[in-house]
């Protein structure tokens, strides 16, 4: 449709300028774990059963226990399905959003008719009506800690913190903490569990914040398998401490290819890295031979984003991919 | 969350009246297939990847045979997911739609700020702005021909005809037709094929329409195991057939019981039937001591919807529930 923008994950782009086939692709161009969450086969009551309130309350009562909180939870189709419902939640007054960043809030306010601000920096966003914060950052991995987060809240109107990229960094979550009344948090089920296209997140924050999203989403918005999928992946500690300890390897890993490469680390967190290249376009064109593909930027002529692989074969190709033209 | 309004599908509800566990229950208190199309294994990609360009193309050239129609098509995650964004979509001018219906429209344009006119018949939606009609109609299976719709149409300013139930009745859409600047169709994928969980509907009418649901929606709105299994699925004509042949027997057959119990046809579809009954409390109560769980509504102190049974063992316990008390 008219209103797309462009995203990471978009396959069909990378064989319109490079060729092959979709198969013959590594997409490094997101933030989604290559090393799925393994998941079991289905329940035939999650595919044919609307989705239900046991169901729901077994992901809640998961998702509370996967990110230390007490804080009251609203699945959603994915983090975007909030993003989506913000425009509503938007009190007066200016909408401030840390960037560069993420594009589909501007880009949803926007649709609404409102403005979004983009400012360089979190202290910045003092003032705004509507602060909106991606934390840690996608795609430069900055970060901003619990306690500056709360301090900018208490001046603003409604703050959303972003947390998508946050299960590999779980000292950076605002959620273990106390809930103050104009905090809204949003959780991505499927770049860490690697099952993006399961559609699976979360909202956290005040009861009368859910209850507007709630109410704008209506019901059944989460799929039966995508409540029983993500209720026995968000309890299993064991996985989440494995993956995160391999992820946060990998990279170290990535960096050093690309350090070797004459690439700079500009940022990152351990679901994907950001590459200062000689050249972005020239950079994603490397890899692209190779049949990796990466991310570039409207906003940087040297930026260039990376997830991690995931097989020992992904990271062979990405290795040769880099050392060919080094 | 306090906004949710009472539907068919709630076990909890079924458990919580009469006792025993989910599992324990034949739930007939929806209009959804119990004889669902068989879902293969999904492919590890439509899991982890975010759902992509080909994966939807391939639904809606799927969606657009099975539903002989060349309007534009736009997937969406359930029919419900339109009716959450109708608001936006509604001229200035009176809401109207033929009641008693689904309830989900009233309340989603309710919560919008916009009322909605019950009205008793589709000739009186003619002069509204925006004219809403389920057709056939949820719960009591009133049919409006594609030409008396047409006729509507052009004296109305957008006419949302909900064809969720109208896949075993084909001649009734409007989608084998040409496609009017002011109409939009919604079906959903569920309730035929048996897979209410999947979450998969789709919105047809002219794209700019289309484009404004889209923009709202978001991207990814529908799940990748949504987009596979749903193009598998509108692609088999032959189960498609035979379940619609199916379904129409089954009506019969529950007609004749509910017939023998002292039950009156008030009419249905081939996916559920509504009776009159002397008491439509006490009849939920005698069909809930068999464990099987029907949809009562608060406009009528006698109708009865009820779904039709699946296997021979569901049919054998809704017919010994019946003439128990008969």
């Amino acid at each position: 449709m008219t209103t797309e923008r462009d995203h990471g994950g978009d396959l069909a782009a990378a064989t319109r300028a490079f060729g092959g086939a979709p198969a013959d692709w590594i997409d490094l161009s997101t933030g989604i774990n290559r090393v799925p969450w393994p998941v079991p086969p289905v329940s035939p009551h999650a595919w044919t059963a609307l989705p239900g309130r046991e169901a729901r309350d077994r992901l809640i009562a998961a998702a509370r226990c996967a990110y230390g909180t007490d804080w009251p939870i609203l699945p959603l189709g994915g983090a975007q399905a909030a993003i989506q419902l913000l425009p509503a939640l938007a009190p007066d007054g200016a909408v401030r959003i840390v960037t560069p960043t993420y594009n589909e809030y501007a880009g949803v306010l926007a649709l609404s008719g409102r403005v979004v601000e983009g400012v360089p920096e979190a202290a910045a966003l003092a003032g705004a009506g509507m602060a909106i914060l991606v934390n840690p950052n996608n795609p430069d991995g900055r970060r901003v800690s619990a306690s500056d987060l709360r301090g900018i809240a208490s001046c603003v109107g409604l703050l959303v913190v972003d947390e998508s990229f946050a299960d590999p960094h779980p000292e950076l979550s605002l959620l273990t903490g106390a809930c103050p009344e104009n905090v809204i948090v949003l959780r991505s089920f499927g770049k860490f569990y690697g099952l993006a296209g399961l559609r699976l997140g979360f909202a956290l924050g005040a009861r009368a914040h859910l209850d507007r999203i709630a109410a704008m989403a209506g019901p059944w918005s989460v799929s039966g398998p995508a409540l029983e999928i993500g209720a026995a992946a968000l309890c299993d500690a064991d996985w989440r401490a494995v993956s995160t300890a391999r992820l946060g390897n990998d990279a170290v890993r990535a960096d050093k290819l690309a350090r070797d490469a004459g690439w700079n680390c500009l940022g990152g967190t351990a679901l994907f890295r950001l590459y200062e290249t000689p050249d972005s376009t020239a950079a994603r064109a490397q890899l692209g031979r190779a049949r990796i593909w990466s991310r570039v930027f409207p906003w940087s002529p040297r930026a260039l984003r990376l997830g991690l692989p995931g097989s020992s074969w992904e990271w062979a190709r990405l290795g040769e991919a880099l050392a060919r033209e080094a």
